[in-house]
């Protein structure tokens, strides 16, 4: 099976940093790269043909760097272009959305719990998420489109008065037992989510998720190194900005270019 | 003087449909080409150099069809390419800003007032407005980006609690005596504004501005015939649709094609 050292990571933005840190956290790799399309960001209220053609310009993009896997770290372009690029990509690309639902079975979780999935217009819309619940015999499945969270985070606001007021709008009146993050962005909301849902309802988290099924499915090379390169198709000063802000500290080493 | 019968419109996404309804209500053209560059917006948080290069490339759009004069409806394109814009372009275009500025001298604002300019990050990044107010004698100025703002009229909300929420967010403790409304997303707040700030601030819309703007520098030759293409980088549909729910009915008719 093919050693896994050097991979690549996907976004339309920043959002793929909270991959990007769990991957850190809970594996580390010799050498990553991480390329955030920016300049077009965000993909969640476009169109699936606009934001396969993005993604397929980013496999063009990879393709300079050798690497030995992708990870599509953004669910729009995981529900939308996973496929499309899987058929022109020599290495594997794997996406959020399924490694997502797997971790459902891993930990367990009752098929007649109610799972909320909250994700951008496009990823809704896609349905992807609620066909692979059902194939994993979840039925009992409630889907909110919340771009406006997006736009919080985009916006460094996690907490108070607009977050309580978004929260009201998108949630009011639901009791879930388990919330998918079905947008990168949304780990940088979890702690608000966790007081707004309260302390029995679970939360599953495309990072973690990923990483557990990148250590079950692929044969990775863990290596502490953690040598990271930031491209952007906008500002790549202020994509590295936001990740120093995100990520834990020492773990890793960005290398300039 | 040149005629001007067939004009161009150019915004990022849909916030110049506010644009195109004061052109409807108070001039009207013989034919109106609008393009919204839907697959890459917004530009309100993005670098200059990528909002000047989109432009650019928009204006090599328009060049297909014949246009007597654009509009550039976007304040973020305004204040960062429109310089770029006119040196490549053969024929005028007219950008936001200038207007809205120029709006507060011919409705006789003293110059001692208190001017907020509510925009995107860029736009208020780029201090054009700030330079335009300061050239026409007006010191007291507040700055504030409200990008939430923007994502909030993508999502068709107007009104209700995160409305206030994020205006007790950005406005907190500050009374102005006029808003500059420095985004084209933000007409459509306008009652919701105007309730916050009370009766006595005055608002000041790019609209409404370059309608006056045009009519007064240029030689328009009014048409009620308002002829309509619309095009669209995304889904040229969704464009349509939110067109149809923003203009008034009846004044207008959108071509096919």
């Amino acid at each position: 099976m093919q050693e896994i050292k050097k991979i690549g990571i996907f976004d339309s933005g920043v959002g793929g940093l909270s991959i990007l840190k769990s991957l850190l956290d809970e594996i580390g790799f010799e050498s990553i790269i991480y390329y955030g399309d920016t300049a077009r960001m965000p993909y969640g209220n476009k169109d699936s043909k606009t934001i396969t053609r993005f993604c397929l310009e980013a496999l063009e993009f990879f393709k300079n760097f050798n690497i030995d896997l992708l990870v599509l770290a953004c669910n729009t372009a995981s529900a939308h272009a996973l496929k499309s690029m899987q058929q022109f990509a020599e290495i594997p690309i794997v996406g959020v959305i399924e490694s997502g639902v797997h971790a459902l079975s891993t930990k367990h979780i009752p098929k007649q719990s109610h799972i909320l999935v909250i994700a951008t217009t496009a990823t809704i819309a896609s349905a992807q998420y609620e066909r692979e619940l059902k194939a994993q015999g979840y039925h009992y499945i409630t889907n909110i489109a919340t771009n406006l969270l997006v736009s919080l985070v985009e916006e460094n606001i996690f907490s108070g008065n607009i977050v309580s007021a978004c929260f009201e709008h998108y949630f009011n009146n639901i009791n879930p037992d388990v919330v998918i993050l079905g947008c990168t962005h949304f780990p940088l909301l979890l702690d608000a989510l966790q007081g707004y849902f309260g302390i029995n309802t679970l939360f599953i988290h495309s990072g973690e998720a990923i990483a557990h099924f990148l250590l079950h499915n692929f044969n990775i090379i863990k290596n502490p190194k953690n040598n990271i390169e930031f491209f952007a198709s906008d500002n790549v000063d202020k994509l590295k900005h936001t990740a120093k802000q995100w990520l834990t500290k020492g773990s890793y080493r960005i290398q300039e270019h």
